[in-house]
């Protein structure tokens, strides 16, 4: 069996394994992505980006004027349409190995083909519209004893973006924030608390479903930038805004057509081989 | 500048970022330790092993009879004399890459020249003889309402070790356990709770001082094997017991002369070349 090769890289400290793979010969079973995902028995990574060909790309996948697919998986092992940070780590391992060139990249995903724009080293994704929930009421996060007013936000998974006087309010976040009415929400939401820092610049710290607080979200980035420009009054033709995470700093651009994109750096840090021991133990 | 190699590996999920680098020529500073140790900005461990020819060894080590020094440094970075779980993964690779061979591998340590034996996967490491502290009075570990006499044990470094009837009595651990008496162990403690799993057979949790729960402490199984042949009556002569923690399993021999012998498995995940950008980056 010829040697797994993998490549660890982040976006805002939003941690990838990514496993070129062309031809689309691994065998890469949900164990296998837990297994790489695990930070200690594995290599750790917040999920995989497993690298193929379009001409591989699964039956139904719309890959249409790409050269490569983007078959990315949770930590846990299942299926996901798209991620913001990973798509920029992605295309950095592309460019870095000169398997594409030019100033926009685009890649086949789950969710539709994507166009990622590059201007040295901060790459720009199209992450889509996002959109106001029907809610039955105006939402609310509370920790501890703390309630706050909330903004919710499809991106188009669910946000509750919280606007802040200080980023430690929201405590240790050990546990997710309880958010009402909790029906609005039935399958859990992400919580964002937000600061300001400056013009067209934030902070926030983000909780993530099922996951707890993270270094970065992407969509947890757009969310912000959405609820900002919409909040007391704002213009929403305010250009870009800044938003610092915990693992580093993405802006997010509101287009006239409604998409937000996301731009921000994207970092390798390493290349080698899986032990093939290792490896077919896992499977 | 040569690429920077490294190996990812763990011993009973305690893991490590092994640099070989025999001829002593990597600027490894604190900095780069801690980057290479962070979860998500870098390749992730509880520690780094750098691989070192014994006649490059810093003055002062003992290298009398070895080829290889393990230079273990903590994830932040300082330096530390020897990790019982961390020379099974450094002699683990030694082995694989036939740098060494036989059924014993002495390596210089700053703790001094340690022997590890082989047989099979399984590899065992003289961890030095355990000892009870003077303390003023009988140690106790309390976890919110509930509290546990403890036994201190020295592996040399401190430990508290509490029987308990079920693990999940020790609850999350997300803060340390509080042991008194307080002024006992001034510089902190590792706390151990352990249950009976059978015969020479128990099953433990660890807290350790500055870093939380893990995986896997070897001093602890250590600690937690010392305090079990003294618990109650028990013979302190029968032999091996078995120590299952979160992360895998390894077995601690008392010998008569009072040495404790760790042994257990040692897992290599993977090898590659750092980015040459990252690293510089680090510096």
């Amino acid at each position: 069996m010829a040697p797994v090769e993998f490549v660890k890289g982040h976006g805002t400290e939003n941690d990838f394994v990514l496993l070129p793979d062309a031809e689309a010969e691994l065998d890469l079973t949900p164990s296998r992505v837990r297994a790489l995902c695990d930070r200690r028995g594995g290599i750790g990574g917040d999920g995989v980006l497993r690298l193929v060909h379009s001409s591989h790309a699964p039956e139904g996948v719309d890959t249409g004027g790409t050269e490569w697919f983007m078959d990315y998986r949770n930590a846990d092992g299942s299926v996901a349409e798209m991620c913001g940070n990973g798509i920029r780590v992605f295309v950095r391992y592309l460019l870095d190995r000169a398997l594409v060139d030019g100033t926009e990249v685009a890649v086949a995903t789950r969710g539709g083909v994507r166009r990622v724009r590059v201007d040295g080293d901060r790459l720009t994704v199209d992450m889509g519209p996002a959109a106001s929930p029907v809610l039955p009421a105006a939402p609310s996060v509370s920790v501890g004893e703390r309630t706050w007013p909330a903004t919710g936000v499809l991106v188009p998974n669910p946000h509750a973006v919280v606007f802040v006087a200080d980023l430690a309010q929201a405590g240790p976040l050990r546990e997710p924030p309880a958010v009402a009415p909790h029906a609005a929400f039935p399958d859990g939401v992400n919580v964002e608390f937000v600061v300001e820092r400056g013009p067209d610049h934030v902070a926030m710290r983000v909780h993530e479903r099922g996951v707890g607080e993270t270094r970065s979200c992407g969509t947890g980035a757009c969310a912000v930038a959405w609820a900002w420009r919409r909040h007391e009054g704002r213009d929403p033709d305010t250009g870009t805004l800044r938003v610092d995470v915990p693992g580093g700093t993405v802006w997010v651009t509101e287009r006239p057509d409604g998409h937000l994109e996301l731009s921000g750096a994207a970092v390798l840090v390493a290349e080698g081989e899986l032990d093939a021991r290792w490896w077919q133990h896992q499977a």
